[in-house]
């Protein structure tokens, strides 16, 4: 499937954009949710370098790209009715800014 | 951390909603991503079933109600920005209304 073709199939938002769950491929562990648009889905085709938007900046976001924290795509898939995409990837170094390993390191509340 | 205390803490989209990213607690599979508002955060919270918002239907959904594929919460957490919600839950039986064990098992693309 190429780039296009993925696009093509996914539910985007109002704003353009689908979230995008972050796994790592080894430890399965998740690392960060963030979203892609059209544009961060075919560089990340691309470069196989997670590409995202960054809401925040309204740019495209090379993840590592002023850390070194890259991270390596190895595989994409979207669900069931196609409005969210699953990310595995290779992490370099920490995947979180704070230096955590993952986005959500910090703040577990543990129900059972 | 009660239920409030976690609410107060999130960082809720416009629509009073917040992605949920739910994955197996033993697995370590990620099995779908789904919406969550304040009311089903508090009953998630009480009941120990995951309770999501359904937008297509409007209203709170149990997760596994008409199916009996329920899923038993184990730990909840938020990412460093605090608007996504990662929770790990014990599942029963399939997780995806098609009938495979995650939503994302279907459609996997592998880019290297």
């Amino acid at each position: 499937m190429t780039a296009d073709e993925f696009i093509s199939t996914l539910v985007f938002n109002d704003a353009g954009l689908i979230p995008v769950i972050v796994q790592e491929h080894s430890s399965h562990a998740v690392l960060m949710m963030a979203w892609m648009n059209d544009e961060s889905i075919r560089q990340t085709f691309q470069t196989k370098k997670a590409t995202y938007w960054s809401r925040s900046r309204n740019q495209l976001w090379v993840k590592g790209e002023t850390s070194g924290n890259t991270q390596d795509v190895v595989s994409l898939a979207f669900d069931c009715d196609r409005d969210a995409v699953l990310m595995t990837v290779k992490q370099h170094g920490p995947a979180c800014h704070t230096g955590a390993q993952t986005c959500f390191d910090d703040n577990t509340i543990v129900l059972s």
